[in-house]
């Protein structure tokens, strides 16, 4: 007998199985948000219309969510560098090669979600969470692929481009901890730029020598 | 004939041998960069003073390297939302339960780093990279684990805390785009926010339809 064909394709992210993707999201992102789902269907695209063979870097225009489906399935990492983010709030990101600049960027277009209610309600936080149904959300969201977005061909600023290299490091006079000196006579954190409300520092001796 | 028991423990980093952090740094990070390992050991650091079994979230004070051992070594991403990075450039981390806000900061204690030349050479950028002895330098971060660490007990100020939820989405006029509505009648990205100097939309028709 014959064994049949499956005709149905499984929705690829980046050489990944659709499940195979849920995996790596649990385990990186500690849940399965719709976000990064739609995330990487988005990081997918750009992938896809990217010269080959090209290093690039990449921009992320909102820090919910997408900075991870980014990190996930690219090279690029917030810690590397190879990932920067501008938190405007708009769902979309970049890959661009740094030498040329040149990028595709990839992002939500809003008509499009108008055949998907659920994903709409979903993006535009038209529906409370409670009301939301997440599995008719994930089914939209495997449903429409990257026919909710859109993509174009980007240029970045050279100076964006780049790479901010540290020009050397200060003791700060009030931490004693070390500090980029273009930052002034004092670092940052003791200029206030720090949501601490209350600091006690541990002796040296009582600092355990760890492992 | 018995078999010599091994004396010396492997450095251990949040329940990962040292190589097998190696490896995740590798697949994660790109590349098994210094500043990765020494974040591996100030994350244990501050993973080991924490109350047992509370849920907590991270700050942490560089965008370098440090935010990606939190990423692979803790459940906080950026994400998330569960890591947030202020880049005063301060080789620091917090990690704090958001209830209270108490939290446990780490940092390198610059007195602690005499004892090790190559250490403090590569952390205060006192050589030019080509003149760093790496196998050195991995060494000595490896001897001295956590002995060039500080920490200290922090209190979050509340307003920090307090997770940031959308409060709703705009189109913008000008990109038809979605933003977040609290920013004003354009998104910030055509404010001039964004280091675009060329954008070239593709038709929606030409979008393809992806996986």
């Amino acid at each position: 007998m014959q064994v049949k064909e499956k005709t149905q394709q499984e929705l690829s992210i980046c050489n990944h199985g659709y499940h195979e993707y849920l995996q790596l999201v649990r385990s990186f992102h500690g849940h399965i948000a719709p976000g990064m789902v739609l995330g990487g269907i988005m990081v997918d695209l750009a992938y896809r219309h990217l010269p080959e063979g090209e290093f690039f870097d990449a921009l992320c225009e909102t820090k919910k969510c997408l900075p991870d489906a980014i990190q996930i399935l690219t090279p690029c990492t917030v810690g590397n560098g190879w990932l920067r983010i501008i938190d405007i709030g708009r769902y979309a990101l970049t890959l661009f090669e740094k030498q040329g600049g040149v990028g595709i960027r990839v992002f939500v277009d809003p008509p499009k979600l108008e055949p998907f209610p659920e994903l709409k309600n979903w993006f535009f936080k038209l529906k409370p969470k409670k009301e939301q149904d997440r599995d008719l959300l994930l089914d939209e969201i495997q449903k429409a692929g990257s026919m909710v977005c859109g993509f174009e061909e980007v240029r970045l600023d050279p100076e964006f481009i780049r790479a901010d290299h540290r020009k050397g490091f200060a003791l700060c006079p009030s931490c004693h901890e070390a500090y980029p000196s273009e930052h002034g006579p004092l670092c940052h954190g003791c200029h206030g730029q720090l949501p601490y409300i209350q600091q006690s520092k541990v002796k040296s001796g009582a600092v355990s020598k760890g492992p």
